[in-house]
């Protein structure tokens, strides 16, 4: 063994060890919120409605995909990365088994956020009768638990893959096997919730004017419900995904490097750098800390910005160590860099301190049209900052990385978006605490535990609001890099293949040529058909649920008026979201996956080329749109609430509360969906590159 | 003058016959509709008020906008096409006369269409009671007059232009003349339309019950005027915009494979198109009639079709006398036949007939939420077939065309725009139609002409919104087809200064360039912004009127019970719509050219194919979004007014106008606004790209 690649194998070996050490972090957070004290029963009682509700539905998800991924595992074993009749079949095999090691790891990830996260929003909401303090630990370090998980298994998933296989496209197939979990996952879990979520509120807020989280109101735990299976293990498919993709193509384009260059020291960068990344996050969830008179906002906020310094300081001192490119180190800060700009745009247009929100309540005063026309209009502008700073981070990375040589200006960009997902295990921390204490919020509210408790639940909610901007603006910025990354590892799959039949490399994708251009529009039209439909589906599977909240208050006696004793029929409104969610999930998933198919079967990879980078654009102007619009609305409503422009149950509420409901898909189906489409696209067009190269139409 | 020459003129010395064969026509017509009777004192009265406001607005717009277009014009002869300081001062001296004249041209062409709209308004609503079909062809060949207008001076204008400077560039100096006076009549006149029709409605018809152009409604007049300057001025100000740059383009690039080929044959074919099909629109429009039993849907669409078919057979015809090449005429006739089938497909997510207008009318039984929530899904689900259809249609035009040699693919793009604009009288003809009769409807109520008169006016008022569908499918898909073509006559341009100056000439614009990729970004973020701040506009003079009727209705005593002599103040709502639409008009159109310079000065030429292509590709998907999505919503209102879904002043129905009025700025302002912002960056980008290929930071 060569001294350089003892290097690698280090690396590797390092990674391993931290990823056990963020499951060791996440196993001692667990404990540790497990342990926190609980006595009231009837917490407990509607905790495990919830646990047992979203359990329920994983179940069911991962049952329907399983199927799902066993049919691609066999296509893929069949197709990829060459058809088995060309007589490879070991790379068929470890292809097919990569990918459903990836649904597996994804799967795991997810269930393992659930299970604490039912735990976390018990034992925060008892926790709020004590103190914020308490209240924001057991919320912080129950969401911590899930980003540990994560990015832990993420990590150990991707340094096996490449250690056991030593096959990059095989790395692609484990990616490939996260990002069809996650499209799904995703969009099941975002169909799942909004259903609820809207229904609730049409029903108990608009209709009947029940407070939020009322007992009475039989959605009431599908929406806790839905908190977990949505925004919880559904986020943390896609942010898994992300992280393994933008590994993924930053070792694509290592290892491509290594091979001309010889040796290994690229590969090792991207492990080290992973491996540190983790390391920050751990640190900086175990030092997380709130004084009991401080602002929850600000705990969650300098926690990212110590991972941040940590990892800069830490990454600076390997590249010293370890003799890396300080050209690179400099592609990575950017990312981080340019991460935390977005994340600020972000929040400008969704803070209730700020012009845009006080605007859009200005303008509910004249009716909900014009909430709607203004949330929609500051929602596009927002997409302004976030594409400048994609594109200008991506332009930097490349120009600094490209005088090292061949391969290294794409190669810089992949680890600009390894930089901006350094902090991920943050990020994931930060956004599982909003569900938990939202759950919290409406325990304290269903199990009778004061005024107090509830308005400290309140101001940890807001929090997790505020915060959920920021993290948004990185994950998604980080999709954007990783996914023009990934075009870079299209290339090299292209390039690969073509020099193994003989046929001219492709050197880039000319946008004047017609092939390409089709591409591109074709491409644009995706994210906004795809977030439609998910969209569709929470309507349509709303429409049902309120049919069915109707009927109970209809038909069970006792029950509006809140009878002692009367409970609504909690499990039926659970299955209405369950078996709806279910059955709109498929399509808009199997329409992206087919397009991208019928795309490079008519125009071959050139149409490809163009199909994906038309799907970055559009894709990630609709995901900063719809998450910003509906992050707007959302605090436009509880800025109203808090007494502004007329206050509650003044025509103005009403009307923001008709831009909240709006919001609520765009925010939480829709937009942080597009991500893992645009992904998705980019993994089945490298996946099946070779099999267009020669197999197409028009190309 | 050798033979060929002889052709160049002789198709020129055409060209200019028919266009005053077209303003023959128009006069022919005007004279007809001012013939028609008119005796009704009231409807004179009101359509006096009408007329003066409409007239007091373009007046104060074209001053508005002289001071722009002479500092503009200044600006062009110091730097374009090249800085004046480089020796060449007839060139400047041209382009900005050639610039000048352009928007003189558009102005002009404007001001008919008012003057005729304001006419024909009155005849067809004293027509109405007679019987459907008067009123119908008053409607109809006043439309007509502006369409012949139009198409006339953009011939005419085009072939005097090249005639007298026998220089291309001069042409894209028109070009821009033209689309810088559309780029802020539509959006000036977009919000004047939208400030007065939601302020109306809001008012008039939410708060106090009063039915649509009540004469009580201080807004009214201004309702009515707005439907002039926006759907009349502002729309034959695009649509001359549109037909001029796809003539532009095609001239440029036709000329540029004439030049290295020697003689004239391609530049006098596209003066053979354009004439021909002019003249199948003059034919269409003088043998429009409707019977008395008719559908007015069914007239104006059949002449649509009558004129594409003169159009397809005549060109076949010239291309076998004049011994064009057959493959242009297949680009072409493509370029036709895909612009039915968006216009189809525009169709279908619109009409009452159709899934879709049922779908949101049974959603909007669930609240204004559901009723945004759908509409906005089938709008973002609409752009998939036309972009699909533009991407094909350029496809195999470029594909058909490319066996003819160097230049001629894109040719055949510019021509597959010239194809699908052939129709562009017609187009008009039908556009100016809806305003006129949606006048007369107004004239009618507040004339009291009788129930049955109502009647009417509202069936040809529905045939209006029904075809606008179609005609909006076909001028958006024209407009894409020209800016791609502009993008090849932006590449001739660039190469022809590259060749001068000694630099490398341009091959391609390729995407994994990172400068390229930045600029894709960037120009995809302008359309969102760019609608962004149209409809923040609109919102913001909303709410300016809505007050200023309160204010009336507060102030004015018995004009709210309707006390006879109690007129309000109308002139006042007309005065705030008119300044308001001027202040809000300007940011907006000088964001975009103003970021176009960025992105050059930033990246260079590379950086602005990209910025082009971005913008394109964005541009396409949101004009296609909101022009679709605001046609969906205000035939759901219509399709729940008819009594469907619990018909008139049911929640549905509130919920319906809700999105009615989200649609209107969405339809009327910022959707139709995206072709123009396209075509202008466009040219804005052709015209400067010398000077970026030299003046740039990082290209």
């Amino acid at each position: 063994m060569s001294k350089l690649e003892f290097n690698v194998v280090f690396f590797e070996v390092v990674s391993i060890i931290i990823s056990i050490l963020a499951f060791g972090a996440a196993f001692w957070l667990y404990k540790w919120v497990a342990s926190q004290p609980s006595s009231n029963k009837r917490i407990a009682e509607v905790g495990k409605l919830i646990r047992n509700g979203a359990n329920t539905f994983l179940a069911k998800e991962y049952k329907t995909l399983s199927r799902f991924c066993v049919v691609a595992a066999i296509v893929i074993f069949i197709f990829l990365p060459s058809p088995i009749w060309n007589g490879h079949p070991l790379g068929n095999i470890l292809m097919a088994v990569s990918y459903l090691f990836g649904t597996v790891f994804s799967g795991i990830a997810g269930k393992v956020g659930i299970s604490i996260a039912t735990i976390a929003n018990i034992k925060s909401a008892e926790a709020s009768t004590k103190g914020i303090k308490p209240s924001f630990m057991s919320g912080f370090r129950g969401g911590a638990v899930m980003g540990m998980a994560v990015v832990g298994s993420s990590l150990l998933g991707v340094t096996l893959v490449l250690l056991l296989t030593d096959n990059t496209t095989a790395l692609l197939g484990f990616s490939f096997g996260a990002s069809s979990m996650a499209l799904f996952a995703k969009a099941g879990g975002g169909i799942f919730t909004k259903t609820a979520d809207i229904s609730a509120d049409l029903v108990g807020k608009v209709e009947l004017g029940i407070p939020e989280d009322d007992p009475r109101n039989p959605a009431v735990i599908a929406d806790n419900v839905g908190d977990n299976v949505g925004d919880v293990a559904g986020m943390g498919a896609d942010l898994f995904d992300s992280n393994v993709a933008s590994m993924a193509a930053a070792l694509v384009m290592a290892a491509a490097i290594d091979k001309v260059k010889g040796g290994t020291i690229n590969v090792s960068m991207v492990f080290c750098y992973a491996a540190i990344g983790l390391l920050a996050s751990i640190i900086g969830v175990l030092t997380a800390k709130m004084d009991e008179k401080g602002s929850p906002t600000k705990a969650l906020n300098s926690n990212t910005y110590v991972t941040m310094i940590i990892f800069g300081v830490l990454t600076a001192l390997a590249t010293v160590v370890f003799r890396f490119e300080w050209r690179i180190w400099f592609a990575s800060a950017i990312g981080l860099f340019v991460g935390f700009i977005i994340g600020i745009a972000s929040d400008y247009f969704t803070d209730d301190t700020k012009k845009p929100v006080h605007e859009v309540a200005k303008a509910s005063g004249s009716g909900p049209a014009f909430t709607i026309l203004s949330g929609v209009s500051y929602g596009l502008m927002s997409t302004l900052p976030s594409m400048i700073g994609i594109g200008i981070s991506a332009l930097a990375a490349y120009k600094i990385c490209a005088p090292l040589g061949e391969g290294y200006a794409m190669f810089g960009i992949s680890m600009a978006a390894v930089g901006m997902l350094s902090i991920v295990g943050m990020i994931i921390s930060n956004d599982a605490y909003g569900p938990i204490v939202d759950n919290a919020r409406g325990l304290v509210e269903m199990g009778n535990l004061g005024d107090k408790a509830l308005e400290i639940t309140d101001s940890l909610d807001s929090a997790g609001n505020t915060v959920k901007a920021v993290t948004k603006g990185f994950s998604i910025g980080a999709a954007g890099l990783t996914v023009i990354a990934l075009l870079g590892a299209f290339i090299s799959e292209v390039n690969g293949a073509a020099a193994e039949i003989g046929k001219e490399l492709i050197t880039g994708f000319d946008i004047l040529n017609p092939t390409v251009f089709f591409g591109l529009l074709f491409g644009a039209a995706i994210p906004p058909v795809f977030s439609a439909m998910l969209m569709l589906g929470v309507d349509r599977n709303a429409q049902r649920m309120v049919d069915e909240i109707h009927r109970q208050f209809r038909e069970i006696p006792g029950l509006k008026e809140g009878k002692k004793g009367v409970v609504p029929e909690y499990e039926k409104c659970i299955a209405i979201a369950t078996s709806g969610a279910l059955k709109e999930l498929v399509p808009a998933g199997l329409m992206t996956i087919f397009a991208t198919l019928i795309v490079g079967f008519i125009g071959g990879v050139q149409a490809i080329g163009g199909f994906i980078s038309g799907n970055i654009v559009s894709g990630l102007i609709f995901a900063l749109f719809m998450s910003n619009a509906g992050g707007l609305w959302d605090n436009t409503k509880k800025y109203v609430e808090a007494g502004n422009n007329g206050g509650k149950n003044s025509e103005t509420h009403r009307a923001a509360v008709v831009g909240d409901t709006v919001g609520d898909p765009f925010k939480d189906t829709a937009g942080p969906s597009i991500n893992t489409q645009i992904t998705v696209v980019s993994l089945v067009a490298s996946l099946t590159a070779t099999i267009f190269l020669t197999f197409n139409l028009f190309g």
